[in-house]
């Protein structure tokens, strides 16, 4: 006798639940195959299948429990095919968390030389060694698929800042056929999805089209695109209220390559889950720390002779162990550890920063969460 | 009614026992104010108040239970006094096991711009910014103390190599007389010791003059100096030999900046207990990986596919965690993690050579263990 065990088929696509609201902040958890993720989350920027200075060891006991990994880098070296048959962006870098890939759009923008852009994609060469390549919205899942990501983000074009309405119109438009491609690409399976990305520029109804036709599309959540790259924070979050309308309540919401902490709690009680930028981790290379008392530069001589710790309220490593004069003795003479310690500090005073947010939403407490951070 | 309590008084210098001989290797334990120290023993490079690229949690889990740090790095920047005031050395740098000290005098010589040598000591200026400074005998030492060494080592004038024998004899006669001087700087105190330094060059004769001049001041251990500077191995050890029938079999032996995991096997056979050396630090930041099948290049190519672990039977998280083709790609990309790692993977190799060493002594097997490390 045979027995029969039934099983309901796997949901395709990522997991998100909204358990608890504050205005129009939402605290959430989103699933992947690689684990749940808090919401509103921050993730590391693990660019060449590194957070820089840091183990994964290190990455994950600062919270964070998603990094992002970036498709340009890392399809030039060490190559998309090569990470698949070593098993995966997760195995290679010995991450068990979640990953989120970008789609290369960005980066082929500011980074590759000879581009050319075409309603195929993007050819370039390679700012490594010169080779030419393609990349084109089919492309990049695929390359993305390759890594192993959880979240594959679809290719769009990143239009430069400031730029006539015209070129912003006609880049939205090329964007969004691309996010269609994009989709179209991407096979569903399990714990996996993809992000459609709203563009438009600062213009609040480019942005309400673009997020309107990425609806349509259908994608597993949205991000917002092409800010924080000189328009200002009032403008970022004006483009944010104008995509938020148009974008389902059920979906996560992830605003790219923001940013400061101000613009971190400006975004999230506007209803943003995810975020991700490079300033904690290039930051801490250059000697910059991020404190509950505002920001420090290790590298000012006033540091030299201070025993008190960076940030006396962090767990980190590098508050619990070390002095400022000791920072600022490693950073002036240019020591591995100093990028190592401020990087951790950084990134845990990121984790904690959205683990407070959360707690915020929780309790409905986040405008006095948000006023106390602001004076500081 | 008083109650008396008597107690010992603490003896004065750091403690040393030998528990197991094999030949003339000895298995001993060095003890300090900072807790033991098993030799033979390999002490990890801390040239800046950091072992390069590593927290000082990483060190201690590789088994090292002594750094050695530089007073000539340490007076120019940060500078002793400050680190004095901040708690010492071992607070700065957040490393509670015990610390030796070097006496600056081979760094002067190496480093040091417009560096004049008269009987009282080196008058130089600094590497870092041009400013003036005068090293002697008990200004070294009164660094050392400022800093917190548990081991002190005596002011020494490093010859060059080669130089004429006229040359040798005179600056190791120079040596003699600062050591003289620097063991009468030194305040004798419980768990803190000062060591003398054998120089004399690749002259046996001399050597033993030197040794013999020193055990008539009196010291707590003895270095065997000025060498692996180009003399080759066969007179690295020849120097060796040279010196110890000189040195008291009750105090420590310390072969200073030597070596390669060769030589210092070659050494512990000769009696040597401590050993120092940038190699494995500083191949670690060069891609180099010291394994039980060999030495590897990370950065040649043909590990670029390679999922094998850099050594299968190394427990370091370099090996656990990741494939050599990971640390090919990070140290082609120039990142911090292939530093962080490589410099972890060669520094447990070496406290796993070291201990392994103490166990081949303990039963005897010294030749055996030699022999085997010897046909790889």
């Amino acid at each position: 006798m045979a027995i029969c065990v039934v099983r309901a088929a796997p949901m395709n696509g990522i997991g998100f639940e909204i358990l608890a609201r504050d205005g129009t902040a939402r605290l959430g958890r989103v699933t992947t195959a690689h684990g749940p993720i808090e919401t509103p989350a921050f993730m590391p920027v693990g660019t060449a299948a590194t957070v820089k200075a840091m183990t994964p060891d290190s990455v994950a006991a600062t919270g964070a429990r998603i990094v992002l990994g970036n498709t340009y880098h890392l399809m030039l070296r060490p190559g998309a095919e090569r990470i698949a048959a070593l098993g995966g962006l997760h195995r290679f870098m010995n991450w068990p968390h979640a990953i989120l890939t970008d789609s290369g759009g960005f980066q082929v923008m500011s980074l590759a030389a000879l581009r050319k852009i075409t309603e195929a994609g993007v050819a370039f060469r390679s700012h490594l060694d010169g080779s030419a390549h393609l990349l084109t919205p089919e492309r990049s899942v695929e390359v993305q698929h390759l890594l192993g990501a959880d979240i594959t983000m679809s290719f769009d074009e990143c239009t430069p800042f400031p730029v006539t309405r015209e070129a912003v119109e006609s880049s939205m438009e090329l964007s969004m056929r691309w996010a269609e491609r994009s989709r179209a690409a991407f096979a569903p399976r399990p714990g996996h999805g993809i992000f459609g990305i709203v563009q438009g520029g600062v213009h609040p109804d480019l942005r309400q089209r673009s997020a309107g036709r990425l609806v349509e599309i259908g994608f597993d959540g949205y991000a917002i695109g092409g800010l924080a790259i000189g328009e200002g924070q009032a403008t970022t979050f004006a483009m944010v209220e104008a995509s938020m309308p148009s974008l389902p309540q059920d979906r996560p919401r992830y605003l790219m390559g923001v940013g400061k902490p101000g613009d971190i709690v400006g975004a999230v009680r506007r209803g943003v889950d995810m975020f991700d930028c490079v300033i904690p981790t290039r930051s801490g290379r250059t000697g910059q720390a991020f404190t509950r008392a505002g920001t420090l530069n290790l590298r000012n001589a006033r540091h030299a002779d201070d025993p008190a710790p960076l940030d006396p309220d962090c767990r980190c490593p590098a508050c619990t162990g070390f002095s400022r004069a000791y920072l600022h003795h490693l950073t002036k003479a240019g020591e591995i550890l100093a990028s190592m310690l401020l990087t951790r500090h950084n990134l845990t005073y990121y984790a904690d920063l959205m683990a407070d947010l959360r707690a915020a939403i929780a309790q409905g407490k986040l405008s006095e969460f948000a006023e106390a951070i602001a004076s500081v």
